[in-house]
């Protein structure tokens, strides 16, 4: 059954005591350069450092309103999503165990642990993958990273709240990995009068722009080599292809617009800027450049993790120097 | 005339129509690891990126009411100064000409363009202060970068809003580079009963410290070469340092211990964060660490620009993967 925008003010009301209504920032120079007006929901700044904490509450909050809240809880992830179950669990007093393959960051495991969360290192994902199927066996609730009603609605919010306090949006913009996120964002846009709604996805990872474009889901074989470390899923699910579907399109970016961009949104709205979140911007402008008049849009910017070897790419080379000029030069 | 915490609540009404109230940001991994409550008020979200609009705008409207505002205002800055004036100037309808020494960085340059000023780049330092001298000459007002009680009482802005929103602040810390924005913190700190008040300063750039502890202004005679560039400020002003004298204490803290903090404050915070503004909390967990009880300190972040060079300085080793344990034992 279809969510609708309705699931999404439920989730809202529900999630609201325990996350961030986030800020949404602006940028007179990004404005003036471009000839559009930007407005990012700064999601880097949600609990944990990203909106993955608004689908992993809605969906713990969710369960323990349906009495299906158990005493463990269970999810998958070496990102944002492990964090995200981890703090959820801590705000209502479950426990979370956290399977992550052995190959994660030292920083991950203890941004986690952090939380209270039992770590987990199995061999690979595969194995991380079937430490949580053997957990939910024995009947401990597990939190998927966007295959699920619940998490979608959660990703919703973040729209919700930025389109509450911004008049006359044109159009709101997200990046595409499962599409939790931007099934969400559709859901709360459409409700809430935004007309378009399109996702970012890599160009080298763009398995959802060619299940958008061929009405079928598209599957990658091995994780894709993207900058974009939030987008590397291999698929969208059923579940989330019935938004994308709805979609007002897919655009894709290259990692050396996305690289571009992380450096001057983090120069100019002095906010952590993941090169994930970065792909919501060069997709804006791109749909913008389209446009024969002026648009408002919504760009969400999905975090703000980054670790050094991230970083190491983003700034091999220096564009700030280069100046404003370049930068709109080099989004094509 | 010595100013008072009046003269700070004037300056907060005067210029709270153009500046933002910056969120204060807490960071639950960071009170748990160092066992005391930081709450960090967010200036490198401020217009321009940084704590200077409020003293600039304050100057600004200060000479406005006074009849004072001229057609032209003029600065010498190579920093956040610049873009303060700049875009001061530009709310009011004024021109701004900024002086600049001609080896500054293009994306300064830019920036401070970008407001609508004029930039004049002068051969080195002392020719840009001539060209000023020669613009305040034929009268046109000059906006000083701390020693001017207007600015002083701008700067200061920032922690009264801070300390109206946190109950029971213990202390206050900034750092100290001409002592523009400890004196206004002082005074707002004080006037709103916080009972502590430190600055925070490079060991290699320590003139405040020194002054501080003998009692008279100690003054570099070359550009101290620290990571921390918002403080490279030669020396204290008379002005300045009748306030700074009134300080509890001044720390000086490393630029490696700013290297380390810029790191976990960007990481955990998801503000980008300069070495400078890094400097305030390296000084809050130090006086932390003596005191017998858990202590709310307000840590004022100052900005959040950085250029390459300073990027790759700062990222030259990965501090985050090294761990939090790692991170508390790095500030001695």
């Amino acid at each position: 059954m279809s969510l609708t925008f309705d699931d999404i003010k439920k989730a809202r009301q529900r999630i609201s005591p325990y996350v961030f209504p986030t800020p949404v920032v602006t940028s007179g120079i990004l404005n003036r350069l471009f000839g559009h007006e930007f407005f990012f929901k700064a999601e880097n700044l949600q609990r944990i450092g990203a909106f993955k904490a608004r689908g992993a509450m809605n969906t713990l909050l969710w369960a323990k309103e349906n009495n299906a809240l158990t005493p463990i809880v269970a999810a998958v992830s070496s990102g944002n999503h492990a964090q995200a179950v981890a703090w959820a669990a801590s705000q209502l007093n479950v426990k979370a165990k956290i399977f992550m393959p052995a190959n994660v960051s030292k920083i991950k495991v203890q941004a986690t642990k952090a939380y209270g969360a039992e770590v987990i290192l199995a061999k690979d994902r595969q194995a991380a993958d079937a430490g949580a199927l053997a957990e939910q066996k024995v009947g401990s609730l597990f939190v998927p990273p966007y295959d699920h009603d619940q998490v979608i609605c959660g990703q919703g919010t973040a729209c919700l709240e930025a389109a509450e306090v911004i008049a006359n949006l044109d159009a709101a913009v997200a990046p595409v990995g499962g599409g939790g996120l931007i099934s969400g964002t559709l859901l709360a846009a459409k409700g809430m009068g935004v007309s378009h709604v399109f996702g970012a996805e890599p160009d080298i990872a763009s398995d959802a722009t060619q299940s958008y474009r061929t009405g079928k889901i598209h599957t990658l074989t091995t994780s894709p080599n993207t900058i974009c470390d939030g987008v590397r899923t291999l698929g969208i699910s059923e579940r989330t292809f019935e938004y994308i579907k709805q979609l007002d399109d897919m655009i894709e970016c290259t990692d050396h617009e996305s690289i571009v961009t992380t450096q001057w949104l983090t120069h100019l709205l002095k906010l952590t800027v993941e090169p994930t979140a970065a792909l919501s911007f060069v997709a804006a402008v791109k749909w913008a450049r389209r446009q024969k008049s002026k648009k408002r849009i919504l760009v969400i910017l999905t975090g703000g993790n980054m670790d050094q070897a991230s970083r190491t790419q983003v700034y091999a080379q220096d564009w700030l120097e280069k100046g404003l000029e370049q930068f709109a030069e080099e989004i094509s």
